[in-house]
C-alpha cells in the first residue's frame, strides 16, 4: 500500500495535556511533523519564532490571507491564527504525517477542504478530573476557575465531530494510543484507492 | 470510554492467509472470539461440529431462517451458510470483539444491519504476489488455476466496501496490524457517544 501522510488535526480540552502529547509523539517516532501557526499576537517569554509561532504584524498576515498562503486561519480575541500551506504540503508529499494542533473552528474547516483528514480529540477520563485539572493548576481565583469550567463547555460542544477520542489518564499510554490509531489510519481503503484499483487490473490481466 | 465488542467481518482473497491470521490473532490475544458458522454442507475430514461448522439438516437450517435466528446467511453452490445470532450477541454483551470470516456477500448484509461494523479485508501485496500463491498451491491444473483467478477478480469488485486493508507479506506483522486496527477502532468517537454525552452533561452541571 502506498504511505501516504495524513493530515492529523489534534484539538482537546484545555489541561487535556495535548501539547505534551505531541511533544512526546515526536521525540518518540520520525514520522511525524508537528505544523507550526502564523500568528499576529506578540511573542511570550520563552516563545520562539518558528518554534511555537511564525509572528507576523497584521499586514504580512492579511497579505497571506489573499495569496491563500493558509489553510485555515480563525481570529481569536483580537488576534489572527492560521496553519501555513506551504509547509503542511512539503511534509505530506515526503510522506510525513502532518499534526495541526488546532481548536474547534479550524478542525472544522481542515474537513471541509481535506476529507482525508484525521481529527483527534484528547480528553481526560471524566468530567470530574478534567475539573480537577482545571481546579488545581495554581493559585487561580474562583472566577478564572468559572472562566475555563465555561471554556470546557464551549469545547466539548464539538466533539461529536471528530474521528477518535484519545483519554488522556497516563501519558505513555496515551502517546502510544495516539500512534496506533494513526498506523492504523494509514491501511483504511479510502486512503488506498489506488492499492486497490491496481490490484484490480492486475488480477483482470489489463 | 466502554468497552462494549466490536463486530468485525474479516473477508479476503482465496489464498490470503486469512484464517491462518485470525487463529494467530485469537492465540495471541483474549479479547477476540470466533464466530462459528452453521451450513447444511457435509463435514469434510477431520471437521469437527462446533468447531469449523455447526452442521445442519436443511430442515434445520430453514428453522432457523424462519426464526432469525441467524444474523445473515447465504447460499453457495446449493448449500446454506450462515451466522448464528446467540452466539455474537452473547460475546458482544461481555466485551468481546467478535470475527465473523464472511463473504462479500454476508459482509454487506452485516453493514446494513450493524451500521458499527467493522469490515476488513486481507491481501497480500499485490496481484502478482495472489497469482503466484494460487498458482503455487499445489499442483493443480490450469483450469483449476484458471478458476480461482475468475475468483480473485470477483473478490477484488467488492474490496471499496471494506474500511481497512490488511496486506499479508509477513504474518507476524500481519496479525499485529489487524489486531491495532481493532483496538484502535475502540476509540471512534462513533462507538463512544455515550461518554461523549456524559462528559458534556457533567461538565455542565447535570
Amino acid at each position: 500500500m502506498n504511505r501516504q501522510g495524513i493530515l492529523i488535526v489534534v484539538s482537546g480540552f484545555s489541561g487535556s495535556g495535548k501539547g505534551t502529547i505531541m511533544k512526546e509523539l515526536l521525540r518518540r517516532y520520525d514520522n511525524y511533523a508537528l505544523s507550526v501557526s502564523a500568528t499576529t499576537r506578540q511573542p511570550r517569554e520563552g516563545e520562539v519564532e518558528g518554534r511555537e509561532y511564525f509572528f507576523k504584524t497584521r499586514e504580512e498576515f492579511e497579505k497571506m490571507i489573499a495569496k491563500e498562503e493558509l489553510i485555515e486561519y480563525a481570529r481569536y480575541v483580537n488576534h489572527y491564527y492560521g496553519t501555513p500551506r506551504a509547509y503542511v504540503e512539503e511534509q505530506l508529499a515526503v510522506g510525513k504525517d502532518v499534526i495541526l494542533e488546532i481548536e474547534l473552528q479550524g478542525a472544522l474547516k481542515i474537513r471541509d477542504r481535506f476529507p482525508d483528514a484525521l481529527l483527534l480529540f484528547v480528553t481526560p477520563p471524566s468530567a470530574k478530573e478534567l475539573k480537577r485539572r482545571l481546579v488545581s493548576r495554581g493559585t487561580e481565583t474562583a472566577e478564572v476557575i468559572e472562566q475555563r469550567m465555561r471554556r470546557a463547555v464551549e469545547e466539548s460542544e464539538g466533539m461529536e465531530s471528530y474521528d477518535y477520542y484519545v483519554v488522556n489518564d497516563v501519558l505513555d499510554t496515551c502517546v502510544e494510543d495516539v500512534h496506533r490509531i494513526i498506523c492504523a489510519e494509514h491501511g483504511r481503503s479510502m486512503r488506498n484507492r489506488e492499492f486497490a484499483e491496481q490490484i484490480k487490473r492486475e488480477l483482470k490481466g489489463e
